[in-house]
């Protein structure tokens, strides 16, 4: 019988404002871990072990690979990211849900391995707005702005793949748009169990 | 950007009348197709190349499946079956929506290769009912049919896996649920296409 919880993929391009969006999520339900990625790179000052990340050896995440113990990973910088499935396992077991906030590839990658897993790609209104909210941040060059949207174009691509897609025009709303996404396919999840069960006790 | 019809997978236990609620399916959607098997079995009487299955030659399989051009694909007795993905794509990009009705384990593999196809299991209403139904058929011994039942059990437990469970205890009921399912779901991809558009469209 697979696990109580459901595993949800978050994506979405930089400017989509995921990571708010992530945090409003995790403050509303107690029932909702985020997932831990796994890394080989150093751990930088203030992160902490188990809590920003799990900072393993290269040796270590080779090991995850070839055991079949990590849901998606990617190479970048000569470092290898990705998700060990153990205690995402666990936590949905638990009954928890588990959220991740991954890239295209990586989303693409659990749908693959995890059928069942709830994918949402956060959408910005439009390509106007998404750049007009990066020239904001005041953090970046024009030039690398537009290196930004081109990018956010190739992944925008890929959101016809994900099951669902919100458009994070208001904060709020767009949280509320994922927690009843969220909580439909629990309900979903809930009756096609009573079903199942129900076939199987009337023998 | 993906196809515009839908995959959908059909399975059930031997009993869940699935046969029927498939014929039933055609009948009422023109813009419904059946997926057609290859298999490298020799065509009994009457069957039609094309029709009932593709006949092809064994190494012609082989290659299909090392070209990847099979969605899924199993051994049984010596011969191979599976479902080239060539024809399915064709009909999918045309907009209609494609019906495989296939046993658990080449659901799951289908599910893992496109997961964006609905998986739908048909469920006895009881197991009381297809050991009844079996019975009723008058076509097998009480030994088989009880082996039958163990197959089904165990079939059974995969439903968990699949997107919808429906029971098939009235068979216009069960047709409707189903239609309705895929109904909804064309809508959802709809929603997502017209959203993903908008987006990219104001720039």
């Amino acid at each position: 019988m697979p696990s109580k919880g459901i595993l949800i993929v978050l994506s979405g391009p930089s400017g989509s404002g995921k990571g708010t969006v992530l945090k409003k999520m995790l403050e509303k339900s107690i029932d909702m871990k985020l997932s831990i990625s796994a890394t080989t790179r150093s751990p930088r000052v203030g992160e902490k072990h188990g809590e920003d990340y799990y900072f393993i050896s290269k040796a270590e995440f080779i090991q995850l690979i070839s055991k079949n113990e990590v849901l998606e990973h990617t190479e970048y910088c000569e470092n290898y990211y990705g998700t060990p499935t153990k205690q995402v396992n666990e936590w949905l077991e638990k009954g928890k849900d588990v959220v991740l906030e991954i890239e295209v590839n990586g989303g693409t990658q659990i749908k693959k391995k995890s059928p069942s897993a709830i994918s949402i790609f956060i959408l910005p209104p439009s390509l106007k707005v998404l750049r007009e909210r990066l020239i904001a941040r005041k953090t970046e060059s024009i030039d690398i702005i537009e290196k930004r949207l081109q990018i956010a174009l190739k992944e925008i691509q890929e959101a016809y793949n994900y099951d669902y897609v919100v458009v994070n025009d208001s904060l709020d709303e767009c949280v509320e748009k994922i927690c009843s996404i969220i909580s439909l396919e629990k309900n979903k999840l809930k009756e096609k169990f009573n079903i199942i069960r129900e076939v199987l006790e009337n023998v």
